[in-house]
């Protein structure tokens, strides 16, 4: 059986590898699908943890993209006026079954208009700026609005990818890759959302994130 | 106030893309820490999901290793035997304050020696191995052992990492940083280890990876 999803990343320098890898490592395991990263220019391209990823594909090389992936990071500002970016993701759209993002990705399908009244979410900490766009914000970690799904910050993308999987290749393909992946997480503090971390541990990220800008 | 923890972490062809990135999120983001990836041979190197990883350092250039990181995936069987390979994780061993494995990285800890007499853990499909090599194999997400910590599957090592984040930089650091990578997991199938899934799922994946060998 040939391949029958082609699934379409958008890389960017300064890219969270995170947001890539995460959910590449559950919908690579689909069967019969076939990954593609690409980016405006092909090449190495830096991301947030000192480790260049290897970019073979320029953006007019992906015909197709039955899932088009649209990860976040420090980088997205780099590319959110970017025309030539912004047409590719719209032109994609047009004909993806799914169109997915990751963290502040969900900032690069608002400046695409793609989030225009939809229930979106996002990283926590801008999750207010898609009203901006003219998306409903959602305080959830995964929201699936017609075909496009967004999720909250860097480790969301997992859980998306594995509801995505289970929407695509049914439940027991979507179990079998958790399984595989041995996704039974404990986390050691329950801090993971700003609804359960206090005040300090919040101001500290809000500190932090806005020194990097 | 300059870098006080270098980071290690050894790269090999086919080596599992989020058993690096997931700790990695974490630990790049201790304040003063520096991740160096090295390889035996450095340029790009193929991962699981069809990304290649840039690698600067070759294995002699690390010249220190506060944490060394030793990642798995289906190329954990090609080094495995390699001695130059081993004998570098013994000799950074000797010097790290700690020495960490994700999944299959375990086998390459125990083929160097260093499992021996020590608690440790593993993907599921290959806990039983680790006793191979001396190593007492536990049913748990995260085993630290002295200053050996070892995980299970390769998303245990998000878990793994914040959990030495707060060894070597305290809770509130931690903390923040899964807050910042918004580590509030939510999978949509309790499946994700061998003692909860059901046999159909568990074999399952076995199968498949008995197909890829």
């Amino acid at each position: 059986m040939g391949v029958f999803m082609e699934i379409a990343v958008l890389i960017f320098d300064n890219v969270n590898a995170l947001d890539v890898v995460g959910p590449c490592e559950v919908l690579s395991k689909i069967p019969n699908s076939v990954i593609k990263y690409a980016s405006k220019e092909p090449g190495p391209k830096q991301t947030d943890i000192a480790v260049k990823l290897v970019i073979e594909y320029n953006l007019e090389q992906i015909q197709k993209a039955d899932i088009l992936l649209i990860p976040g990071g420090s980088g997205v500002k780099s590319v959110t006026y970017d025309r030539d970016v912004l047409d590719w993701i719209i032109d994609k759209h047009k004909t993806s079954t799914w169109t997915v993002s990751v963290c502040t990705g969900a900032i690069l399908l608002g400046s695409a208009g793609i989030l225009k009244g939809l229930k979106a979410t996002t990283h926590w900490t801008c999750l207010q700026k898609l009203a901006d766009f003219g998306a409903m914000p959602q305080k959830e970690r995964v929201v699936v609005d017609g075909k496009v799904i967004t999720c909250a910050g860097v480790s969301a993308g997992i859980d998306m990818a594995l509801i995505l999987t289970s929407l695509i290749a049914g439940e027991t393909t979507a179990k079998a890759i958790q399984l595989a992946i041995e996704y039974d997480p404990a986390p050691p503090f329950g801090v993971g959302s700003p609804d359960k971390a206090p005040k300090e541990i919040i101001d500290l990220v809000i500190r932090k994130l806005e020194a990097h800008k």
